[in-house]
């Protein structure tokens, strides 16, 4: 893959589309070799393919396809591979149908996403103006998306199917995706155990989350044993995601949870409803970052607020009851916490959260001491929530 | 630079270093040239590294520092570079110094994190175990750190302390960070404007922002007359994110603020709390994700919920008027749309969102259609959210 674009090298935006293409050439059993960012720049992006063509049977490029003057990629492949640009009829036709789709006029400028190395196919955007563009030539496909992700999800099948791309035989894998388990704790826990090497696994983390992923022969037993080790902290075995888990174990028990976050400001709320259809199991809650809001709308008593403080077991069930009454749902999680760089205190060092789940079978507290950087702290408190909402509901592995 | 990490190709996980480095670098007045992603291989590497360092005085590396057997990215940087490798005493007090400030064993697997090769610097690593690894040779200096994005954040400015990197002149450089206003339409507004060349410009959109860049000669210059055209729409000239130049409006005119969530569900509040100290300026609010919430906790009226329906501009006013009560902040900002995929009426696609935001001095709304995914619109709609705050307060841009 080509990732195309200044503002990539400039640090201006992080790139968000080498993730979701190679995870869905994976699914197809398509191997990503290596990935270049080159700036927008003919020569570069030029280099940077003709390197990528000596080593792969399909290059996919993004970035640089739209109308302006720092619009570079076709212009560059085109060079790259030796073929004259000319206006592309079907892809003069999709910018066309784009505009008059919204009963806007196309703009001149527009007309560039036309001009397409001779004999490429243009795929029709969905999603925008500029068509994806599959060049095939001598037995190598190239494929230029865009680079607003949105585009290249919308793009990306139609161009594969373009190119003649078709689904392979995948080797055999396994995935544990694990919480609230350190990643130096979990390779002693399984390192010791013996159940399996360590060392063919790879373990990918994330705050407060470890994906172990095996590989190769007897993968499905091997990380079998391993889930064995792990009881309760194995959320998912495909790549669920923890929020999606937590919605399927509230909607089979028909269950309704709310939030209650301190330190967290509105994150958990803002992971569950990333899920589509959130609404059947997620009543919503309160953001009590101030403790006046904790007191007033939370109910938490002024004896629990002066005396152990808002980072306190206490506080948290307190928080978690108060949810649960004033939204009327059958379960709700709080978080309380000091997520830095402030606020700490000797006993209360950075990194100090408390996380409450209450149920109709009762509630749990527990606190967790998080390391790294103020959204390292935040997003690490977000996944232990959902994993002890997880534990409380007594929930399988999705 | 160079991203080291079979999970970034696998498209199990986005990288989040060679932002904020390049940013760093390009403050010191250092460009990067390019980016290549490599696998866990020995092999693609070092073949990174001997194409990177065919270019570049300085070639940074990210991942594969790590204890476990799949880091492997100073044993290639030795090969490729001829170099020995051996316990170094410095990184191997680093190491231990690491588990002795915890109270733990040093586990003998940790101390592979002391083999560099022969002649590098072992550099303090205040965030993780693993130090950072300089090596100069040739009059060219490479940088090793680890993968997790706080221990790169961490150990930077250390590592090139110890290459000998030292700041750069830089060429003249502007910028306008805008809101609410799509990308497409900015670029029309200035080109017909002719207040300055358009294709000398990088736009940069995210969800409901767009960053415009100028280079060279009369950069400020051209800035400023384009900042002319687009009043209230620029939030900031430096690179300050609009949350805190939100804040940072507040805490002038000693405001506090609240927030009544719907189909953001919270990512508004985790926005605003992703500022440090932002407990100065923000009190909390309320995710009213079901109606219920919205007529139980924001008071929203029934008739509204029953005529215009819980999609509509009186429903937002009501929300954010509700969240100022509840809360008692002087400010509140309400969010109700549909972010999808479901829930779009003939009258009310996807994309659809109400905003309205009440201060001490009345309260404004206003209906936005946002393109896009469930993510991209809730994404945008939180931007513009921010965006009106900042218009309702008057403030200038930060």
């Amino acid at each position: 893959m080509i990732l195309v674009g200044d503002e990539l090298l400039e640090g201006r935006v992080s790139d968000a589309n080498l993730c979701p293409v190679a995870r869905a050439l994976g699914e197809m059993g398509l191997r990503v070799s290596e990935g270049r960012i080159a700036p927008d720049e003919p020569a570069a992006i030029a280099s940077a393919l003709a390197g990528a063509l000596g080593e792969s049977r399909l290059v996919v490029t993004t970035g640089g396809l739209g109308p302006t003057d720092d619009d570079l990629t076709v212009a560059a492949v085109a060079a790259a591979l030796g073929l004259p640009l000319e206006e592309s009829p079907e892809a003069a036709a999709c910018v066309k149908a784009w505009y008059a789709a919204r009963g806007a006029a196309c703009p001149p400028s527009a007309m560039k996403q036309a001009i397409l190395p001779r004999g490429a196919t243009a795929v029709p955007n969905p999603a925008g103006v500029a068509p994806g563009v599959v060049i095939l030539t001598d037995g190598r496909a190239v494929i230029c998306l865009p680079g607003v992700p949105r585009e290249v999800e919308a793009l990306l099948p139609a161009c594969l199917a373009a190119a003649g791309i078709r689904r392979m035989p995948a080797a055999e894998t396994a995935l544990l995706r694990t919480w609230g388990i350190p990643e130096n704790r979990l390779y002693d826990l399984i390192s010791s155990s013996g159940v399996c090497a360590v060392s063919d696994l790879a373990f990918l983390p994330r705050p407060g989350l470890v994906d172990i992923k095996f590989r190769g022969a007897d993968s499905s037993k091997r990380a079998g044993a391993v889930a064995d080790l792990l009881p309760g902290s194995v959320y998912s075995t495909v790549w669920k995601s923890l929020e999606e888990t937590v919605g399927d174990a509230l909607s089979a028990d028909n269950l309704i949870l709310s939030v209650a976050e301190s330190c967290t400001g509105g994150l958990l709320g803002g992971r569950l409803t990333s899920v589509a259809g959130s609404s059947d199991w997620f009543a919503g809650g309160v953001v009590a970052y101030s403790n006046y809001l904790k007191r007033s709308v939370l109910k938490v008593g002024g004896d629990i607020l002066a005396g152990t403080g808002a980072v306190s077991g206490e506080c948290a069930r307190a928080m978690a009851a108060g949810a649960r009454a004033l939204t009327g749902s059958d379960c709700a999680v709080a978080v309380t916490g000091i997520a830095g760089p402030g606020g700490a205190t000797p006993a209360k060092p950075v990194g100090t959260v408390w996380i409450a789940v209450e149920t109709p079978s009762g509630s749990t507290a527990r606190e967790w001491r998080f390391g790294g950087a103020r959204q390292v702290v935040r997003e690490a408190a977000c996944s232990c929530a959902l994993g002890m909402v997880l534990a409380a509901l007594g929930a399988d592995a999705g």
